[in-house]
Order: structure tokens, then sequence, then C-alpha cells
């Protein structure tokens, strides 16, 4: 590049890649170095090393790297005969580096480009800075060792891969260090084991979490939110087994679409049976139970349906990404007329979510379908794709919500909406979908009798706004880093009576709140006062109430809440009403 | 017998199917007769006859029974050398007569006994009245025709099974059948499918129920009723996968005792997975997920866990008998010295549970081991199934409840507690248990820190007290004739306006009573008011309210009771107040 243009980010992350293979030759002449791209935060780089890294290894390196950038080498670019590629570097003893000069020549090229800066030649394509001194050393640091097989390849050699951060500036990197500590502190598995919230068991099997009792209260609150809701929304609700016959997959076409993502089936009675991977076709089959005109539609069906789906093994994380979901599930069936206004209101329950948990910040995808891949990954019915395609587009403008186009991630039967949310930290997580589905209503023979007497096929909605439990509770955990609010926290109270004869009138408060269902716990003065309250905060309980001496007289609470960190002072029935009025409205506070 | 001494009950319908026999023959010369034994409502015998019977025969039949009956004929009994016997059917051309012979010949017997009544003589240890003019000709009745496989063995010829009732006097007999028809008016196939409560499909699966929307509404209140006492008795919520490792239920003991009931495994990852079939394995690791100490204990953990197991499916039936079971699962782990008061908390939730669905007559079985079977149907503990048995029927002493002990049908872990209830037309079900578990918990290494420092094994209770959604909704739909109480019914309140313009005022009560969750429907005016009376009633909603002019005026609502038959006129603000409370508080109008 010339030397008066301002590099970009990507080209001095490439290049400190360069740098830091420098570096490592220095540290380690017998290393045989493989690649060394740019990513997203930094770059990382392959090696094969006589011995395995440790972390105390990185600043030595880190150092070296400064040195060089010290030294102002300049970059340089040339192109080379392949042959004499291979030849360089056949005399450094560079196995991966000649396998890949030896492919580019088997893919016809004659000739390699070569950078050059300092002692260092590297095999590349260009796109570098044009001197080390165009790095501001406050703006990289080395970050982490991971292995990775040469190629993507099990078979083939594991290397040692070091990952570098590198940002624009020293405040960019800093931003991104303290992202990441906080992403840390709120890890969800962390605090998922911190507050007692869930568990995996090595017999039950990876990516099946157990509930423990105060993780279940957050599975069971949301339960009841989305009852609630979808009663409001004038949905029914159903249940349907978690078991089916395999034909069933084979006619709503999750058997030749989807069954990589099925667990395997289980021979029973000549048939074959699979424990189900979604619930729409059990509420196809439950719409088709009884006959419908269309005064009874719009239909729709809620489930907290329990779906199986086989992830490898090597994918599973947390509860990020599992192999049982409990779903926020719904099918709605309606008129060609119906759906837009259908369609809508589903937006409209995504937005009071979203505004109920305080997610300021959200993207929706409007995916679509690959007409290269009608009859492969999906239905072949190219008048059909474009139609719902076209409505699902007209219907998210009328809600004026914004929302990008993707091409190639259609559900096989229809568009769909993802909808992606960003945490409190500015994480995005792919939580909710809203699904068009013009095909699988008429492989089940799905009827209405219309106005006008003729037997119509309905269109389906599928929409999940909360996701599955799984998925959500881990954004949830992060979101508001385990300090939930108070109607969704597995504790709500916790009364701390000073000492022995405190505790009677802990008892008597603890009785009148849980007649209230209020979920209140007695830390009961076995252990000193100062760690009982020093455990309410760790466990981020939304109140604490300390008892002692005047406030079992006077029934006057001294109350401290968790998040705002408020502490005011209330008489006992004026506390219990205004706790009762904010959990009932779901209040953020 | 005597010929003055009254005939029992059991000789009448023994001998009834000497009569039948004798019918038969007159009607059939050449009916092969097989067996007639006496039964439970009378009498069945089977026969080889050479056209099948429709159900017309029975009554040319009935006539010929009272015809011998009219005849007076006396029953005489004697001895004969079996080798007459089977020399008597050999000349009667009578195959499986001379086969039940050859069999006692084969057993060693040297005579055999041989009942005449008029023309009439059969094979019979006798066992029967003096004579046939003992029998009142209006106690029995010829009930039904079936098919029987000769000796119950599948490769043996299909018989011909032909039913009678008998009873003591003209009035049991009525009676009988007066509870028979009842029974089938209140068959909860029947109900559950005039009210649109659940399905089977092909597809999914027999004995796997969906869940229509008025049916989940059942499933779902009976949840909320249950996680509501639950929570008043102290119990924590969990939630666990339906999927785990056959290794955990090797570890609980259900692989070795309990494989048949369980459907096949799923091969994953090299490790074979089952559907479970039980919860307490899974809340076994809950409970070791984190360490106990005495201060925890009790522990109690309950699940609306759904659990497969397989059943025959020639075993299935309604809801009786499914796959799938909705279960009203808890696990208490406590210490030797809270059983008794855990164990009668439990006992108490059971009673509280009868009182709020009107059962009035129950009866608690104590079911023991069998000491000859430790080791195969039992954990071979001897002494622990005494003392945890002993345990047990402390307990219900202390609890005042009336049970019975039965030998050998204990679940394999401990003693348990079947408890049975008799609808309200007085048939028996088996609904809940209770269950004593004083070995798995062992094999699980669960422990507590006892005040002593010492690490201990809990005991662990199981119970059910709402058995499985499935055969408890069966049961109530049989107890209720499918007029649940208000706050149980799928529609709380249907709302007739009586014309267009009174649509509008229909509406506004209808959002009215939505917003508090009041499950109301509008029938609106496409059919004439008399039908949409009607239909209301069919479906047996619990509230139905007319509204026409008078009404939008007067907001004074005329409101017919379905259970009660009650109609009353109420304020619309005074009738919401009513049902509110009414609903809130489960009453039982």
């Amino acid at each position: 590049m010339a030397k008066d243009k301002k590099p970009t980010l990507e080209e001095k992350r490439h290049s400190l890649a360069h740098i830091f293979a420098q570096a490592a030759l220095d540290m380690f002449p017998d290393a045989k170095i493989a690649i060394g791209p740019a990513i997203d935060n930094g770059f990382y780089y392959d090696l094969d090393l006589p011995r395995t890294l440790i972390p105390e290894d990185l600043p030595i390196l880190e150092e070296k790297m400064k040195k060089i950038i010290a030294e102002a080498q300049e970059f340089t670019s040339e192109m080379v005969p392949v042959d004499e590629a291979i030849e360089h570097y056949k005399k450094l003893d560079q196995p991966y580096k000649i396998e890949l000069a030896a492919d580019l020549k088997e893919a016809g090229e004659k000739e390699v480009g070569f950078t050059t800066n300092g002692p260092f030649k590297d095999l590349c394509r260009g796109g570098h800075i044009a001197n080390t001194k165009q790095i501001d050393p406050r703006t990289f640091k080395l970050d982490r060792i991971a292995g990775a097989y040469w190629r993507g390849d099990e078979s083939r050699p594991m290397l040692q891969r070091v990952y570098g951060l590198a940002f624009g500036d020293k405040k960019e990197l800093n931003e991104y260090l303290a992202l990441r500590k906080e992403q840390e502190k709120r890890d969800h598995r962390k605090i998922g084991q911190a507050l007692e919230l869930f568990d995996f068991h090595e017999l039950v099997g990876p990516g099946l979490p157990l509930w423990l009792p105060k993780g279940a209260v957050l599975v069971e609150e949301l339960e009841k939110l989305a009852k609630e809701a979808e009663f409001r929304y004038g949905y029914d609700r159903v249940r349907s087994p978690h078991l089916a016959k395999g034909r069933l997959y084979e006619t709503s076409g999750h058997l030749p679409y989807y069954a990589d993502s099925m667990y395997p089936p289980m021979p029973v009675d000549n048939e074959e049976y699979y424990v189900k991977p979604m619930n729409c076709p059990h509420h196809h089959l439950i719409y088709a139970a009884t006959k419908k005109s269309y005064r009874d539609l719009p239909q729709r069906y809620a489930e907290y349906g329990t779906c199986y789906r086989f992830e490898d093994s090597g994918a599973l994380f947390g509860l990020m990404r599992v192999r049982s979901l409990q779903m926020n599930d719904a099918h709605l069936y309606c008129t060609e007329e119906q759906f837009e206004s259908e369609f809508m209101a589903v937006t409209e329950m995504y937005l009071e979510y979203f505004k109920l948990f305080n997610i300021e910040k959200y993207v929706m995808r409007l995916s679509l379908h690959d007409p290269k891949k009608l009859g492969k990954k999906y239905v072949n019915e190219p008048e059909l794709w474009k139609k719902t395609e076209e409505m699902v587009r007209n219907a998210m403008k009328k809600a004026k919500v914004n929302f990008i186009e993707v091409e190639d991630e259609a559900a096989f039967y229809g568009p769909k909406i993802d909808i992606e949310v960003f945490s409190a930290i500015g994480r995005e997580f792919t939580l909710a979908t809203n699904q068009v589905d013009f095909s699988v209503p008429g492989k089940f023979d799905l009827t209405y009798t219309a106005e006008d007497g003729e037997e119509k096929t309905p269109l389906c909605i599928h929409r999940a706004p909360l996701g599955t439990h799984e998925r959500f509770i881990g954004f949830l955990i992060e979101h508001f880093a385990g300090a939930f609010p108070t109607w969704l926290a597995p504790v709500q109270v916790q009364l701390i009576p000073v000492a022995e004869p405190h505790v009677e009138y802990a008892k008597e408060l603890s009785e009148k709140l849980r007649n209230e269902f209020v979920r209140v716990e007695i830390a009961e003065p076995t252990d000193s006062l100062g760690k009982r309250i020093r455990s309410a905060e760790l466990r981020k309980i939304p109140y604490m109430i300390v008892l002692g001496d005047k406030e079992v007289e006077s029934k006057e609470l001294s109350v401290r809440h968790y998040r705002s960190k408020d502490q005011s002072t209330k008489k006992e029935a004026k506390f219990i009403e205004d706790l009762l009025k904010e959990i009932k409205t779901r209040e953020l506070t």
C-alpha cells in the first residue's frame, strides 16, 4: 500500500499476524508456521512448536512483537514463481507452507505473493500496512492459546493457535476488555451455578439441563407470563405428547428436511416413534380434530411444549445450545385476509415483551428462501414463496418495525422473521422467531369452510416470542446479571431476624407473604448478621429486611432494595401492598 | 343341595349357565359347548356354533331359558367313572367336553361329577339350585356376545361367549342396568368427544392423547391447583428433561426391575437414551446438585412431569390406560424423625383434594412386600422393609385414616399407599399413590450432614395425589358427568345476545370478564335463540346469560346456573364479583 495512506484496521490486524510469526520464530527457531488471518477482534496464528505454550509465554512474545514494531520494519510485497516459493520453504523446513504453496501450484497458479518485513518473508496475497511503526503498541494484546487441527481436519496434526486482540485505538481495546470482563462476570453458567439455578448431570446427558428449585421459578414465572399474555391475545392452550410415529414427521416434512436434527427412532409395535423435534405437527392434528368454518378462524393454539433436537455434543454450550427445548410455542391458523392483522398482533406481542424485559435494542431479520434451493432446502412452490414473502414484508412495513432482509435462511415451509435482541451489555442473541407456513397445512388436509361454502386451506403462523426457556433464561441471566426483577426473582424477600427473639415475628411476616404466594426466606440467626446480609446481597435477592427489636415492636420495616440500592422504611401492610402490586404488574424496578 | 335350603346367588348364576347351554342346544342342535362359570354379575357360556350369533338371537335364547325354568326341572348330581363321561361326550360329539374330561383323567381322577337337569347332563362338580323354579325369570337377562379363545390360548379355536346378568331380585338387576346406563352416559370417551376435550390420532399413536383447547383447560387448571396447594405445603418446583441415559435407570433400579414398562432406547453418542418412565431419578440428581445439611431438610421437589410407559396396545383404554402420563409428582427427602409428620401432611393433602372434588368414598390400601420375592420383585433389604412398613402403618393410624393392608403390591423400593376413590355413581378408580423409598436414595449417594456432623442418607417419599392428568380427568368426567364446577369448566360463561343489537353489550361484558381471566364465549345470533340455549345446555356450561333489550338497558343480568338449574337476576358488577369469588375459592356449586 501507499505509504501515506492510513492503514485499515483489517490491514493492521493482518500485519500483526506477520509480526507475531516473526516473534514466534525468534523465540522458537524450530517453529513450523502455518496460517495467520485477521479476525473479528484481532488475529490468530496457527503453529507447530517444540513445546506446549503456557500463558506466561504470551507477555514474552508480546515484548518481542513490540520490539519488532519499534524497529520500523517496512512491508514489501512481490510476486515470485510458485516453484521458487516451494523451494524457499523447503530450505526453511516449513512443511505447512510447502503444502500451501504446492496446493496453489496444483490449482494452476504460476506465481504467488510474498510479503517481507524485516527478516520475515511470508506467503501472502497482500493487504498490509506500510511500516510496523503504523501500529500503536498499546492497541494490541496477545489474548489466549487454543488448539486447532491443521486445515480443520481431525486426521491432520493438532497445531497451537495463539489469538491476539487488536483495535483501532487504545480506548477501543480497553472497552473490549472491559465488556468481556463484564460478560464473564455475567456468564450464565457461572451465575447459574452461584444462584443454584440449573445443573447438568452426566447420567442424564449433555444438553439436557435439570432445573433446580430456584431456576424452576424462572421457568414457571415465564410460563405464567406467556399464558397471561396469550390469554389476552385470544390464544387457546393445547397439550400434546412428546412422542409420535415417524409417519407424522414424514407427513409434516420434518423427516425429509430435518432428520439430522432429530433423535433416532424407537421401534414400537412395528412402527418407529420419535421424540418430537417441534410441536407444529401435533397442533395441526389438533386443528383437524374438529371441523372448522370461517367463523372459527383464526384459531390460535399455544403450548409450552418441550421439544428435543439432536445437536452435536461439541456444539452444546450451557443453556445457549441444548438438546431439550421448552418452547413458548403457538400456531395461528387464519385466512389470507386475516394474515396481516394476525402477523401484526404477533409483532406487537414481541414489542410488549421487549418493553417488559427492558430490551432496548433489537433487530428483526426477514429470512427469505433461495430460489436455487427449491425442492431441496425449501418446498418447491415458487409462486407461494413470492406471495408470502411479500405479505410478510408488507405487514412488517405496516407495523413500522425496522427489519433487514436475508436470503436463504427461511424455514423449509415458508419465510420467517428471526428476532435478535441485545443484552444490557450489548451482546447479541437470536431468541425468537415468527414464521409463515403456506405448505404444511395442505399436507395435513387442514381446511375450513369458507363463507361461500368452499373448503379452503388456512395459512399457519408459527411463533415463539420468548423462544426457548433455556436460551431466554440464559439471555436474562446475562441481561440482568442475575439480579432479576422482583416478579421473576427465585427468592423475592429475604427476612433477617437479628437474633432468636426476632425469629417469631419473621415467621409471622413470612406466613403473611406466603399466603399471597410471595417467595420469602428467613435467614435464621445461626450466622452473624453481617454474614447473612452479605449472603442475601450475593444472592441478589430483591428485598432484604432486617428485623430487630424496633421492627418487631413498631411493625415498621426497614427495606433494602437490591437493584436500586434504595433503603426505605415502610409500615408492614404498606410494604406488602406495594410488593404485591409490583409483582402483579411485573414492574422493572 | 337340600330342597328346602334357599339357594345362594352364586348357585343360581351357575345353574343359569346350565339352563343357557340347554337352551342353546335346543336352538342349535349341532352346538359344541365348552364351559360356563358364574361370574361377578351373572354368568357366561363359551360355545362353538354353526353361525355367528347376532344380538337378535339373545331374546330367543332368553325365551327358551324361561320355558326351561317354567318346566320346574330338578337338578341332580352323581359321580360317574371318567371313561364313562368321555364315552358320553364322544357319543354326543362334544370335543371340548371330551378334552376337559380327558384332562381330568390324566390328572388322575377316577370319577367325575355329572349334573343333570331335564334332558341336559353336564360335567360339573356341583353347586346348583334344587329346581329351576327357584329362579325368578325377572332376575336374569342375556347381556352380550363376545369372542374368547378356547382355554384362553390364541392358538386354539375362537369360541363365542354369551354373557348373562343375574341378580338376587328384580330390583337389583334393574339397579345394575340403570347404573350401567349412567356409566355409559358418563363414559369419559363419549363426553370427551362431545365436549371436544381430547382426541387420539393414528399418526401420533395409541395411548398418546392430544388435548384439544377445552381439555387443555382441565389440565392447566389442575396444574394450577396443584401448584398452589404445593406452595402452601412448602414444596419447591423443579423441572427435568424427558430423556436420560440408560445408566441413570440402571442406577435407580428401573432398568433391572421395570424395563418391561419402558419404551425402547435411542442410541446417541455411544449411549442409550430412554424417555423417562418416572421422574424420581431426575429429582434425586437435583437433590444431589447442591450440598445439604439437616437444616435443609425436608426438601420437597414437585414437578408436573410427563412420563412415558409402554403399555401393551391391547390394554390401552381411553384416558384410563395410556402411554403418556402427566404426573402430579413430588419427592420429599427427609430424616427418619421427620418421616411421620411429612407422611401425615401428604395424607392431609389427599383429604383436602377429596373434599374439593366432592369425593365422599375412598379406600387407602397399604401395599406391602412379599418376603418370598426379595431380590426379585423387591430390593433385598428384609429389615428395612419391616421397619418402613411399620412406620407407614403407624403414621396412617395416627392420621386416623381407614386403610386395608395387601401383600405383594409394594413398589420395588418400598411400601406404598394406593388410594382408590369412588365416583359419584359408585365406580372405583385407583388414582393416587404415596410411596416410601428407603433404597434408591442410597444408590444415588444422596446424603445430608446430620447435626452430629455425620453424613446420613435421607428417606424419600414419592407422592402423586392427583395421579396422572389422564386418569384423573377421566375420573372427573365420569364423576361430574362432564358438568364441571365453574373453576374447572372449559367455558365458564356463555353469553347469548338475543339479536344483533345486543352483540355489542355482549362484547363489552365479555371483555370485562376476560380481563379477569374468565373463560367466556359469545354465541352470536346466527342461529335461533332456542338452538343457542340448547347448545349451551348440551355443553354443560356453568353460567348462561341471555342478553336482550332489558339486560342491555338495565345491566341487570338474568343468570342460569347449569348444575343447580337455578335462575337468578344480578347486577352485572355483583355477578362478576360473585363469579370471581366462586372461581378463586374453587367452590363446588
